[in-house]
């Protein structure tokens, strides 16, 4: 085959063959085909998109691309979540133990974080001694013994994506549907999930900035998962303001644990229960999601979620005490109390700026080497139709010296938008599709 | 400034800036730009296309890459001619020395092949002895002479096309009306051209197959060429059948020669007037194009223009006996005449399938390393719309061997398709645009 006659077929909006995707990316993992072919085919693919079958054909390519797990030594359905990221996200935390206390397996394999707070990884680490490198029998063993784990990939998984990642990172290519789709789909399909639940943002804080976008994206993502014979449902969840009141590392695994202990209401919990409860749902322990909502409350009420959450802590060597003690996290040097400059309703908080001002208090990277402050973040103390005093606190900022905490608290006073009337209120659960 | 965003904001059929566009050609040429962001810019760009501003942005930062030349040691307006390419089409070998002998300084840098046959420098190679590797200031000194200097192209002239054609062979990305306009542009005007001549062809042996897309990109071409303060007139040709009767390196020499000693009429000789009658034009040696071909004829008949052929093969070391004795050029080792299976009228005779058959003969180049036979090559006894007798030669095929012979023999049967009924005619220089 010639992957230029190849590029061309895509450059004129053809309709690529299951041989010539297969070839595409063979050619990407052997190294057989030069990164300016690549780069130029991702952008074919990006202004002309695929069709339903090429993205499937592409997601099914790069499942293979490597190893694949086999998770068939855990009984049970093996059912994944994946988010495609927001501000103040941290609902693995709270549904994985629920989840787990529930019966349902959770082998989680999670990704560290390039942006305004780090990954789920990062998050567990700022527990002292917390473990993610765990091998993958270690485990399966840990799973069929306490039914879950929380680990990061290990690298021969979707070789194809890991490198094509990093060439649409900078040639522009990252905004574009099935690829978008290939990407995260083809990394849970690889890391053996039975079925598979997606939260997909909308709003400020999400990629996709409206509702349209974001259902075009659940829908290629579900019709590729199907076409290797998963069982997928999508929620489209808003955000157009921090998800969880908590923004940063070690503040965002205290607020999973202050809900995982009955003390905390709010958006975080509701979409945490929500994406719970279809996971239960395809994990054949729920009959509904309103049961699966139901079994969870139960298992925040009687302590049992948190319980699970601090099984998987010790069994991951850390120290199970910061689930009682929030002092032994590591602690910030710096606090700013931001303080409202005027009374009124909060309108709206712009959850992209929210992001930024999260990164200069360092709990998120700038490049891939940045390291991560634990200890930094945000603490808002208001959400999007309260009712503030003029001079109340509506953000606590935490950071390493008190110029970064100023730096954010710049960006946050004009990102919190206070005016007269009361905004209309925001459905949180947008839409389930399957 | 931030070459990914560069990328992005043309993915987003965005208009790009001057400065971006000197960026973008700065780090082309640098190479600080690598070619993966290169490759999805040039993606980019053929999809999604070019404003006439940033089409001449581009073609006046590929002009100043590198050096330009400065002709103004040679008096008189300096007139170039570039044809987009075709079958048969030895314009220059005619048009050179005609509008030369009538006083218009001819310095014309030409290009090697990669096709069909060789390119005018291939072709004047055929000449034993002829030297095209004439220095810059010798060349200037040869005009200044007699009036004339045909060469190779000094490396250094316009790097930026040389590294974006490159790219653009590998990664399907040749199509596109603002690349190929700015690369044949910029070529002419780093060449130092104050005036420039374009014959676009279209049909079965062109690039562009329809007249629309060749009037597209001659008007893009023309306005890059005044947006630099240049005179550019171009002429929509028909290129549906070979241009001349020859194809090959060695004979279309001698077709020229032919065409210069008044001894042939017809369609090579029918565009190489009107082209060199449009630089006669621009050059102020004729008032208008229908002079300009008086003046031409002229020269045919008073034997001035071969006259002037012969004074430019001898400044160049060929072999002057040539133009009276054929026997001097290579000779080929086989030939095979084609004969009319069945009698009637040539209905079309496929252009771009002739070419092929070129190929096959040995005269053209099948990869940049290809070595060329000279001698090579077809002459075709028939033209579109004449009449033919079953068992008549209707082309005669030159090679180093029969087999390659037979094997363009094969090619030209199926591409010469002979018919009861008389084809309508059809015209030649479809359109002069300026």
């Amino acid at each position: 085959m010639n992957f230029t006659e190849m590029i061309i077929k895509k450059k004129n909006n053809g309709e690529l063959s299951s041989e010539e995707i297969q070839y595409f990316i063979d050619g990407v993992v052997k190294g057989t085909i030069p990164d300016y072919q690549i780069s130029a085919m991702l952008m074919a693919i990006c202004i002309n998109s695929m069709s339903a079958a090429e993205t499937a054909d592409l997601t099914r390519a790069m499942t293979y691309s490597g190893n694949t797990l086999d998770l068939s030594a855990i009984k049970g359905i093996k059912t994944d979540k994946h988010s495609t990221g927001g501000v103040g996200d941290t609902t693995t935390l709270v549904l994985a133990p629920l989840t787990a206390s529930l019966g349902l397996p959770v082998i989680k394999m999670s990704g560290r974080g390039l942006g305004h707070t780090g990954g789920t990884l990062d998050k567990l680490e700022s527990i002292p001694g917390f473990n993610v490198n765990v091998p993958m029998e270690q485990a399966i063993e840990q799973v069929n013994d306490i039914g879950i784990a929380i680990m990061g990939q290990t690298d021969a998984l979707d070789p194809a994506d890991k490198y094509l990642y990093a060439l649409r990172d900078v040639t522009g290519t990252v905004e574009s549907l099935p690829l978008i789709a290939s990407s995260i789909m083809s990394k849970k399909l690889a890391a053996g999930s039975d079925a598979i639940v997606l939260d997909v943002k909308t709003g400020s804080g999400a990629f996709m900035k409206n509702e349209e976008d974001a259902t075009a994206l659940a829908k290629t993502m579900i019709s590729a998962g199907k076409s290797m014979g998963k069982s997928v449902t999508a929620l489209i969840t808003d955000m157009n303001e921090p998800l969880g009141l908590h923004i940063g590392n070690s503040l965002e695994v205290i607020e999973a644990i202050e809900i995982l202990k009955g003390r905390r209401e709010g958006r975080l919990k509701e979409v945490s229960l929500a994406l719970g409860a279809e996971m239960l749902v395809l994990g054949g322990i729920a009959k509904n999601t309103q049961q699966g909502i139901s079994l969870m409350e139960e298992n925040i009420h009687n302590g049992k979620g948190l319980e699970k959450f601090r099984e998987l802590i010790e069994a991951q060597g850390g120290n199970v005490h910061v689930t009682e003690d929030y002092s032994l996290f590591p602690q910030p040097k710096a606090k700013y109390e931001l303080r409202a400059e005027k009374g009124g309703y909060v309108n709206s908080i712009d959850c992209y700026h929210i992001g930024r001002a999260s990164l200069c208090t360092g709990a998120g990277r700038k490049t891939k080497e940045s390291p991560i402050d634990y200890s930094a973040g945000i603490i808002m103390n208001c959400r999007v139709g309260d009712k503030v005093e003029k001079g109340s606190v509506i953000a606590e900022i935490y950071g390493a010296d008190m110029e970064k905490c100023l730096a954010a608290a710049d960006i946050i006073k004009n990102a919190a938008v206070i005016s007269h009337s009361r905004p209309k209120e925001r459905r949180l659960v947008l839409k389930t599709l399957k």
